[in-house]
């Protein structure tokens, strides 16, 4: 596809901008700043390109903010899931496809230690904060094309799986199959180079076009027994059931940083670039009443999407600390935070990624400026899930009081 | 007019259940609970009445809450004027007049507060308390019909003044005029029962219907120089320009209040009384996918109301407390944060009471419910001042940076 | 009820201004616009009071309109369904209830000739035409109480029947019962005198207050074999199956009817007696580009809604005119358009309704002016049956071409 | 830039489809649909490519469709102003970009026939017929760049000119230019091959891809005072104010057959390969009551859509018909109807190219389906002008009477 094809025009990589890593948390702010100036710059000409954000994986590898949400005992930076939102949030701003490649490998981090046991996951955040490994996505329960044959004391997956987010790239995945025989759920955490997987690079979508959400295959691949988190397992206690929640709110959080991002270059442009309408009798676009109204109306969108995404993260934190006493209405109570920050969020950010055009004039159509890749990148990642079923569940708690009831999308 | 002559189906006053009477910060919980248990039962029938709650009015001066703002040291309750918009909050939800009358009071308390001095508002304020004096409004920028003669130590208040909300049955007044000769707005507080103070009873209207916000004559009433507030005076401090921020914020929390109303009263008949549409296959109508889409889109635009609301009242707080060192800055931060949650609040509450009889049905239209008395009352108050130029204030701000400019809607 | 009881304030018969009787179709627009004019004068002032507007059913009596739908060979004047329809159109712009009784008048009438055979509505028409009847509703099929015992050559009918806009005051009912053996349902038309016929006088809702859409009481009615409407019977064949097509479409006419008044008051008041905003800095508030934009926004919605229910008019006249060649498929595609027109009346119908105050500004809540009556017609009246069923009903012809099953309510 | 390069890919001249020539008005239904075929197939690729639609503008040419509005006498179609909206609209349901360039090419013949006498625009009619010139575009009042020095008998054009659609690869231009001394527009027809015009290749936007909307450079161009269209001149007359509600209700056309293109997809693609939400208990997509909620909408639009949009072009023909009769407020009355129509497109059809996702779901997102083109289509192209300053010249017909002020935009 044209967009995908002229890799010759990326920077050599000696042109890339030196940034620093972070050695502690105070460090974090510092080194999210010269990281999002740097994607900022490129990110609308990677948003034709599409494919892998090589260079920027790279950056994050060595910026040490792969470890952000690996305990410092383990050689990580101990930082909290909602700062870890909160740095997602600021990447989604300038480029929300790497913001959704680094939330997703801290993702799969919190998939590694909800659903297995420390003898696991804790040599593995080990490794990845000492190596910077990346984690990516081949976890999908929707697809239940990947077969799962139990052997003694080990397994063969075999089987395709799409929207396999950042697996392109990664030292490790986190994989989920069907059992052969009783049709159950297993998820597994595997090095990305194990024999048997190939990582399709067949990602060509309208939006969020570097984020590698393709397909794996998996040809006969072996998984030992070690590898399956199956204590506690996926979804079985209310604390292994807040993986989903995880996921949910770091979709919020993207979406709510493409809002903030399509705000921003909107109103950088109407007050540096935009006309007035000939007929509106004003010397500067940003007097004019109805362009005022729309910047009212985005601001007010934003403030309550900052609020419902904050307090569900801080909710989060609250959450992770309960340990396993978290409760199944303390679990509840989480996921319809979430729920209505992430409809929320979708609902306004889409509103403000179409309209702000008409603060910003025909001339900001400009394919340079890429004023649509806001649009573009929302829409195709507010589809993850059908948001009318979000709206949905909110109602049966707030008609019957019935709490959502848990899965990979509740 | 038909609504308000049927005065005789009142209940006598030996019919009034006896509520208690808050002694400290401790009791006010119960106490609201009792108050909002009692002014729920009559509130349909009482919006049809219009007129004066005088029986709702007497319950609030028994129950101490009149004190609510006033310094324990002043003989009040010391509460927090966060404390105080959650009770206005907690009354809206079933009677947003009575709580537009009790709102108000604490305005006008707070108004003889920040534009006058000590040695004014602590007397004044140690009278209220012990005797639970009702203050009303007669302070009205945009009438400017009521003019001031200055004498020598003495003024002469002259004309006719409209939306004097809680004026009758008040014992107190803060009244404003512009002095005949410079046109500059004084404010004073006076006894309601002052010669030369009519206050008629010319308020019907189509919602907030027992808030009395009708006309106040002045004719030649004498307002001694002691009684004017001029040190420091109106909006001339940022602390000072903090009053029409908490007459916004009271405005923001009856909005909240009547849409939380609304919304509770829908999911009662919803759960009780609709029926399933017939052609739509449900047993229950609480099962209806549409239904239970509107109640999750109420949902959600009540958690980001209450989010914008709690958030403006905690800062409102803050600035309270920062006292005269309250700078221009820290004022106008706190003005955006309740032009958000004001602007909010009118667009969702509004829609809520509006839609909320697409779940209920044709039959939650019997008048005995008057499930309408939400829409009519919120619609009436929400044409405070217009949304659309908060809106513009907050694009100001959102696409330029400026800051509101003090006035006594902004 | 106090809306209810102030009913010596009505004018004396003597008052009550001479208007015109239509001898034939040429008379039509001025008696029209006579009747209009009454209405309008006491529209405002009857929605308080609620209960029978006796005096306008007597003047549309002596009007000669009871006939326009008529054929001229029976002593009517022969006008077109869609000539009616304006005619509704025309009083719902000032009365949405008078309009409702007497397009319901017509919609009885329309029942009577499809449902049953010339040997019946012929001679009911002439009669009709000839002593100024005027027909009520008692045929509610969602209301299974009132059940037909079947004797031999006659039924009797007992049990009671909610929702009878109009049973009041009139001279002949369209009942319906559902057989007490097979459940089946079985419509009539009787004299309302008829011994055992009770019409209750229990109608109060937010809306529509004086459409008498209470119940009606049967105690043992006989009704003879010859007054049911069983050749060709209710919604047998195509053209039967016009009736609830015409019954949707008066809806339609009547909720556009009440927004293009609406925004008519709304015009008027902005023009003569709205202030313009003082912070805006226009003299005229009709010079507020906010203001601007509402009206822009309501003319569009109007020229719509006028478009759809026109098209959907003309088209019930040529579906009419196909009498019993009428297929499946075109009885369909008028489905289609007449639902097409009450959607979008619903929603642009209350659009206008609740935000035209915000054109008008907080006086124009004052209840003199009623101007809140426009939003409670149009919300009371457009929970006839739920808006969201008719858009899925859309929805299926939209996505796989199904035409609407024809029901009561489609 | 990326989209724009891979020219490579085009198809060899030789596996061109080959379409048919209409020769009279009878062959147009065919000819189009023939052609609407064609395009359609390439589309999603070529908005990739953006460029220009060589292919498609010589199929034009060959199709005869250029002189679709050229009269009979002097070679064309005769095709009336209603019937060429009617194609133009369905070209854009499957090219939105090639519907422009159609269209434009048809606004510049009006333009010449409306602004000139029929001494100049008869043999270039005739031309265009017999030969298939394409006309293009560079007239650009608010561009006022482009500077004309008049001399004796001719004058001499320098200076730039943007959004000048269809210029490439045309065979006639209209251009525009601001007098050196008086600062008067001038407008005049010239052959794009003229000594010193130069077509700039700079249009690289997001929407609207191949309408080759980009810069025009004059050096010194030669026009003949005989090339001059002042007689009347650009709104000059009422009928001379025709010409940009020609324009207008394109841009009209040109939206509405955009959002019934991106309908139609959607409604394909829901019924072929959308999977229902797991959750939801249905086994196809379209049984969704959400789905056909949304479905349900869109049509409701789209028929509000077409009812405007056909009452405006035969408002246009019957406006056009009246000759130099047209009166000052018949003109006004059409820009009224053209108004409602475009802001009602405009409005409805981003709601649908937007919210369709909603419908067919992630998996839709997929680039080769290029179902985001819609929305960056209309986007595009609707920010022509501003459409709040078109609803507020509605607003100012509405509340005020006044017609809007004819200008290029109105």
């Amino acid at each position: 596809m044209p967009r995908s094809t002229v890799l010759s025009s990326r920077p050599a990589e000696s042109d890339v901008p030196q940034t620093s890593r972070a050695g502690s948390l105070a460090d974090v702010d510092t080194v999210v700043a010269e990281l999002v100036a740097c994607f900022a710059e490129s990110a609308p000409m990677r948003d034709l390109l599409g494919g892998t954000p090589k260079l920027q994986r790279d950056q994050l590898r060595a910026s040490g903010l792969l470890g952000l949400t690996i305990p410092v005992e383990l050689g990580g930076l101990g930082g909290s899931w909602s700062l870890a939102l909160d740095v997602v949030r600021r990447f989604a701003r300038v480029d929300s496809s790497v913001a959704h490649l680094f939330a997703f490998h801290h993702l799969m981090l919190a998939t590694a230690r909800l659903f297995g046991h420390a003898g696991q996951w804790q040599p593995w955040f080990r490794q990845t904060a000492r190596l910077d490994w990346f984690w990516g996505n081949a976890l999908n329960p929707l697809d239940r094309r990947t077969l799962c044959r139990r052997h003694e004391g080990w397994n063969e997956f075999s089987g395709r799986k799409s929207f396999c987010s950042g697996a392109l790239d990664s030292e490790m995945l986190i994989v989920s199959g069907y059992t052969e025989d009783e049709g159950r759920l297993v998820v597994a955490a595997v090095p990305t180079a194990r024999s048997g997987i190939a990582v399709l690079h067949d990602w060509d979508n309208i939006g969020q076009r570097q984020t590698d959400s393709g397909s794996v295959d998996f040809e006969r691949v072996r998984v030992d027994d070690a590898e399956l988190l199956r204590d506690p397992g996926p979804l079985t206690t209310p604390r292994s059931c807040l993986r989903p929640l995880v996921a949910q709110l770091i979709l919020t959080n993207i979406y709510v940083g493409i809002a903030e991002g399509a705000y921003e270059e909107a109103r950088r442009y109407t007050l540096r670039e935009a006309r007035p309408w000939h007929a509106a009798g004003f010397e500067h676009a940003d007097d004019d009443p109805y362009v005022l109204g729309h910047f009212g109306e985005f601001f007010i969108g934003l403030e309550s999407l900052r609020l419902l995404a904050d307090r569900a993260g801080a909710h989060l934190d609250r959450a992770l600390e309960r340990g396993v006493e978290l409760s199944v209405e303390e679990r509840g109570a989480l996921a319809l935070d979430i729920a209505c920050a992430k409809v929320a969020a979708t609902r306004t950010g889409l509103d403000i990624c179409n309209r702000l055009f008409e603060a910003t004039g025909a001339r900001s159509t400009h394919a340079a400026l890429g004023l649509d890749r806001h649009w573009r990148n929302l829409r195709t990642h507010t589809l993850h899930d059908p948001v009318q079923y979000k709206v949905r569940e909110l109602g049966e708690w707030a008609l019957k009081g019935r709490l959502p009831a848990p899965s990979f999308y509740s």
